[in-house]
């Protein structure tokens, strides 16, 4: 039996099966459901109001909502099993578009693209030049050419008509040493290339006009994965052992990806088919899930995926629409959880040609973190955990509209939320400066411990302290509260969160050491990543994120992944050198390493 | 409205429409039938003799069968109308092996094949090697390739369980620098090649075990495409114009193919998925058809095709049934009318370094004659008609039972009939030694006059012409008579063999010119072909088909095409020096020649 459902705040009509479960069933309309925890109940991230539908609560759901919320008709999607016809509410999803933040960094760079127009202007076969029409072209092309170009079936299937139509003369797009397409003489379309940067969260996009080199549109979409799982692992754990879970997020991804570059044309007023080149980077699971490989193995010890080396495959193959014959260009990853986004940083922020030493921090669920000097070029991979990114967080939320973030304790107590409305919830950054203005206030310690206002070692800590109560088990700290809402930050937040501080510390420390180097022989840290650029560097500082370095030494390089496609996309050598990066670059596994542990719990504490 | 109609002799059962065409319903269905004319009603090759079906006879059948054969049920399958359920029988088709006439020319070739297999042991992934499954193996095989190795997506997305499952061991496929498949450590599974020759009317395939380049079988059958048109100007003809005509002929043509590498598949007890590349070669117009290219152009003047560079693509691109990721190597062609079976030719034939003039002839609908000297090779291309296979002749048969296949007129009136049968009709060399023998007694003149008793010179000439009758304009030699059947050579197929003689002959000639030598300087004359290898040496040189070559110069080379395709197959040097060869040679224009007129007129005399 079907039964309609109504989704808002779409307005969308959904025919349902009854009995079936209301995230799944959403997730297979093709509604990108945030739910990190994968379905298992535990993220809260599914929380929709239904009216409608379904009238019983699970167990799990009468512990984890309020008696109020269930009152109010909320419910966790995937707890919910469809029953009767309804509508259900989901919760505002809005994705942080990277526009803003991108910037081409350092110097202008030559136009040098794979894909490229050529004019052609053929003699007319006669008795005495009986050559066919596409040796006559490829003679014609290799003359400017050093290898020897080459023609795939389709291009040759209308050739003959199109020289004919055209008295032997016009234009051919190439790809590489391919002839892809034919335009007429003098035609005014152009060629166009994208860049592709694909994160656990966000896709983004750059539309370049590959004959002058310029950025023509760049925007961002939410990744459609993030329904399967918030992090990497979930959606490796998701597809495991099912080739069909593995081409449904593959689809999926083709999915955003194919309405993102829609888009980005449509801001240009450009058509997709003059797309002949893509250049990808991403981390390295993304990268996989792509192209539809396995990457069960990135999951498990000893940690290795199926391919790192860069690829470039034709456009057909993968679904993306951009021309049929254009060609996608992947980059290469280092290593299973350092991917092609991380070369691209180091290729974006020149880390490969660096006299001194240079640190470059990419902060995310998985904080890559590169140590570049004189000779060589040190990367790790730590495992920085969701904090940063809103999961695991009780009010924990993406940087959207109604998200505390940024914090002061002293000399007032104040923060600012993202779109100037009431608060809903805590993002990233503000996790990061509520913890270290709390910290530095004394309202928590070293340990991280949040103290009541008896522990604590001033009246300053004190007063701020009674907003710190013991709710259950632990202790929270009331940030906002009105009849309705309240925000709190929990013990178990700030533990989080010291976890991933402590991860991507420890990493910094531990190149620095294996570079045999001081952390004050450091010239330049970038930060790089979306989260970077929304980061205080002085509160990252304080709470113990980086080393004691002088805020002026500390730059944010906007997307430097998407910088880095963009560089590939635009100049050959630069992807000549992407390749050799990736060769060059000594990957050090923590987790193999006798001192990892030791440093790790040194660089929980908050401060160090 | 369904009809359903018997097809004898397989017993299979069509259902067609009511009012459909006989002709073209039967091939709709798959079924070879022979119609030179493409429908026109002038060729009579579709006659087939039906009960029910239909019952009205067109004014074209009434003027082109005889009464008897009306009322027997013999109709053109052209010109008949499916009215109502019931039989037909086919005129009996088969295909002459080209098995029996193969054999791999002068020395044994090297084993150095594209396609191949090398054996691996990798060591496997721990956290100090955390290379990527793809990554560790290519760096494997590229210590002993000159080139990095490449991979394509479906190899990819299984060699993580692949190389887990065989403890990291293995062997890889390889097809060029790409590694297409992988088969478990020490398995005994081969590689194997395939050599195709795609004819106008045959299609022959050669199976070669790329391990040892032993050929493990051959095999040959009618290309489909004869239901569309006898000879490549009418398939050309057919498809003008409709791109899906184009796609309904490449696509019969690749049926075709599939059922023979089935076929030499079985007869050798091998897996047709181990397959892993294949080369081809064919007439110009064959090998457009192949690939579903226009050939429009190769038949208007001057004379261009899409196409003559060698093309190596994916087997799966064509739908040709081998790996599905093995490759297709066309080999080049040298013009529109002299085809990459005359490049393989000259390559098997080793014309490209021989001291001293050597002539090659292959003998067939379009005859293409090469002479190769110690500086250079000249080609050309003469429009001999399909007189030598059976075309526009009355009683003209491809060379299968029941042809005669040979004539003496003296001593004694004699001929044999292939297949020792009754005979029922005249095959290409049946023809030539007919007027070769005619002439030689008297019968017919050096003009191609047919003589009756009186005009003879000679009492023997006389006793053999009381066989010349007059036929309304005409007369005509009969040859055999009884009750029911009666086969005869016309005056007007004489003039039909006079034009293709005449047009082979003057090509040798203009080609002996342009090289600038002497008749008498060529000391080897190669023929080659199906047809060649049936030839009588001493009538053709009594026709003045070829000059007077001492008959021990004469050489028989079996079907030097296929022998070139799969040298191309064992050995890549082989492949390199195809089109080495197709740049190479000088191809002469021979109807842009001043002296081509006056040349084909004195050479159409017979004897001359």
């Amino acid at each position: 039996m079907k039964i309609r459902i109504r989704v808002l705040p779409t307005g969308r009509d959904l025919e349902l099966k009854a009995g079936a479960n209301l995230r799944t069933s959403l997730i297979e309309a093709g509604i990108a459901l945030d739910s990190p925890c994968g379905g298992q109940g535990t993220c809260l991230k599914c929380k929709v109001q239904v009216s409608g539908i379904s009238h019983k609560f699970t167990e799990l759901e009468e512990e984890k909502l309020t008696a109020e919320e269930l009152h109010n008709g909320w419910r966790l999607a995937c707890q919910t099993t469809v029953e009767e016809a309804g509508e259900v509410c989901l919760p505002e999803m809005e994705v942080s578009r990277a526009k803003a933040s991108f910037s081409l960094l350092g110097e202008e760079i030559s136009v040098q693209p794979n894909a490229c127009r050529k004019h052609f202007e053929l003699s007319e076969p006669v008795i005495g030049d009986q050559r066919a029409d596409w040796d006559r072209l490829a003679e014609y092309l290799e003359i400017s050419e050093p290898a020897p170009v080459e023609a795939e079936l389709p291009l040759l299937r209308e050739i003959s008509e199109r020289l004919r139509e055209w008295n032997f003369r016009g234009e051919a797009v190439m790809v590489g040493d391919t002839v892809t397409a034919l335009d007429p003489p003098e035609s005014a379309e152009g060629v166009l290339g994208l860049a592709l940067d694909i994160g656990t969260t966000t896709l983004a996009a750059g539309l370049v006009d590959l004959e002058t080199g310029k950025v023509v549109a760049i925007d961002a979409e939410l990744n459609p994965q993030i329904a399967f799982g918030a992090d990497v692992i979930s959606r490796i754990v998701y597809t495991r052992d099912s080739r069909e879970k593995r081409e449904e997020l593959q689809r999926e991804l083709i999915k955003g990806l194919n309405r993102l570059l829609l888009r980005v044309c449509r801001l240009a007023g450009r058509e997709r088919e003059r797309i002949f080149e893509a250049t990808v980077v991403g981390n390295t699971t993304m990268l996989h899930s792509l192209l539809g490989l396995d990457a069960l193995h990135i999951a498990l010890a000893p940690y290795v995926g199926v391919l790192n080396q860069s690829l470039s495959i034709p456009a057909g193959e993968l679904g993306l629409q951009i021309h049929p014959r254009g060609r996608v260009h992947i980059l290469p990853a280092i290593a299973s959880f350092v991917g092609a986004d991380t070369v691209a940083v180091i290729l974006a922020a020149r880390l490969y040609q660096t006299s001194v030493p240079k640190l470059a921090v990419d902060i995310g669920t998985n904080g890559e973190v590169v140590l570049a000097t004189r000779d060589k070029i040190l990367t790790a991979s730590t495992a920085a955990g969701p904090a940063f990114e809103g999961g695991r967080i009780k009010f924990g939320m993406r940087a959207i509209k109604g998200a505390i973030s940024s914090f002061q304790a002293t000399p007032s107590f104040s923060y600012t939320v993202i779109g100037s409305s009431m608060p809903r919830g805590i993002c990233g950054s503000g996790l990061m400066e509520l913890v270290a203005e709390l910290f530095r206030a004394g309202v928590i310690d070293r340990k991280g411990r949040m103290l009541l206002s008896s522990e604590t070692g001033s009246s300053l800590a004190a007063g701020l302290a009674q907003r710190v109560r013991v709710q259950g088990e632990g202790r929270e700290f009331v940030i906002f509260k009105d009849k309705e809402t309240e925000i709190t930050l929990t013990q178990q937040d700030v533990r989080e969160l010291q976890l991933a501080k402590g991860a991507i510390r420890a990493g910094i420390e531990l190149l620095v050491k294996e570079a045999n180097i001081k952390t004050t022989d450091i010239q330049e840290v970038l930060l790089a990543g979306v989260f970077g650029n929304y980061i205080n560097r002085e509160k990252a500082v304080m709470l113990g994120l980086l080393p004691q370095f002088p805020l002026e030494k500390i730059h944010f390089i906007g997307n430097g992944a998407m910088d880095g496609a963009l560089r590939a996309l635009i100049n050959l050598e630069e992807r000549r050198r992407a390749d050799e990066i990736s060769g060059r670059v000594h990957h050090v596994e923590l987790s193999g390493r006798p001192d990892f542990e030791e440093t790790f719990l040194r660089c929980l504490e908050l401060g160090a």
